[in-house]
């Protein structure tokens, strides 16, 4: 399941460097960051794997992150859930993936997701994702016949700085990555997932390249 | 969460005389009896409730219900998972439900699945859905809130006939509803469904109304 964010970006390099033949998910749920959908094309491209756009209509809003109506939020206060969390946004992705690991007959599925350090999305927590794993396995014929696909989260127990590390050994394209929720060209550097970010790269010890093309020159195709 | 068939009809009529104002969710996706959407509607419209249709692109082929160069089956071999089977049809569905239901604030969702008298699909039985109400909970602003949205399955312990009375005791309009899995105007009444609607209709000692309806006039409009 690839974003355009760095999480999944590194998710997926770590599943190409366990040996695992990847094709990727990628979403388009009417997020108004939707630059992010052509950085993951970039990125799967760069990685040299299969992607697929799944469209989903979400016609009901009660998201930031969709309703552009609301104003995405700056850093929210901690221990509550912010308004850029979309109801079960995380299930549905993972409905799909479910659905199509079993068409193709995959074993598993990555999924980039962290509850450290983020902004306490119910969905992006472990507890959640073993539920999750208990139904897909009853819920799929692949799981009653006793090849129940692996949800997979390699960067659950980490920070974000660990996942920085983590990718930059694994030689992940970050300039490619892009993780502000904001529609504008340049990441606003405000939002959550800008801050988490630049964070991450501050304590990691490197800098972030795809703040230095912002910076270097107007591209026009970031 | 409305088919167009007989077991969600049943369901709707069954949370409503429980006293729920009910909003139904329809899905499209590309299932090749489509004709069953047009009956949800009416079915919808039937019960006064309002209704959405939701579609759902699924790239990945890998069912007879979906792929129209494969065939769908007569009566399936009892113990078999059948070729109708959609990958993780049900939980796609129901992350749909689930996310509808938290943006709306409602309490429970409605599904009409029941394991018994049917072709084994693994998403159609109990333990599936109480696996899914725990990671439903977890994974959910709702859920981590307390209010964590509850999944009914109306009907999981019946067999066809005992729906079938049930239905005539809620006065569900059978003559909308639609089971047949094929393309054709007319049930084909041989697939798994048509089968196993005309004998439920028969143990329950009724007369189905919407054959009668095939069989009176050549109707144009279904």
């Amino acid at each position: 399941m690839l974003s355009g964010g760095l999480d999944s970006a590194v998710t997926l390099y770590f599943a190409k460097a366990k040996g695992f033949k990847c094709n990727c998910l990628i979403f388009d749920y009417g997020q108004r960051h939707r630059r992010e959908i052509r950085q993951a094309l970039k990125v799967a491209k760069a990685a040299r794997v299969s992607s697929k756009v799944i469209k989903i209509s979400l016609p009901w809003k009660g998201s930031s992150l969709l309703n552009r109506k609301l104003k995405v939020p700056g850093l929210s206060v901690s221990g509550t859930i912010p308004s850029t969390y979309v109801p079960a946004r995380n299930i549905i992705f993972l409905s799909f993936a479910l659905s199509y690991a079993e068409a193709i007959g995959a074993q598993a599925i990555f999924i980039g997701a962290h509850a450290q350090d983020y902004s306490g999305y119910p969905d992006c927590r472990p507890e959640f994702y073993r539920a999750f794993t208990v139904a897909a396995k009853r819920g799929t014929k692949a799981g009653v016949e006793n090849r129940a696909i692996k949800i997979v989260t390699p960067l659950i127990d980490k920070n974000k700085s660990g996942i920085i590390k983590l990718g930059s050994k694994l030689n992940v394209p970050f300039e490619l990555t892009r993780s502000c929720y904001r529609e504008t060209k340049a990441p606003c550097g405000k939002c959550d997932s800008c801050y988490f970010r630049s964070k991450g790269f501050m304590e990691a010890g490197l800098t972030d390249p795809a703040l230095g093309i912002y910076e270097s020159k107007s591209s026009r195709d970031l």
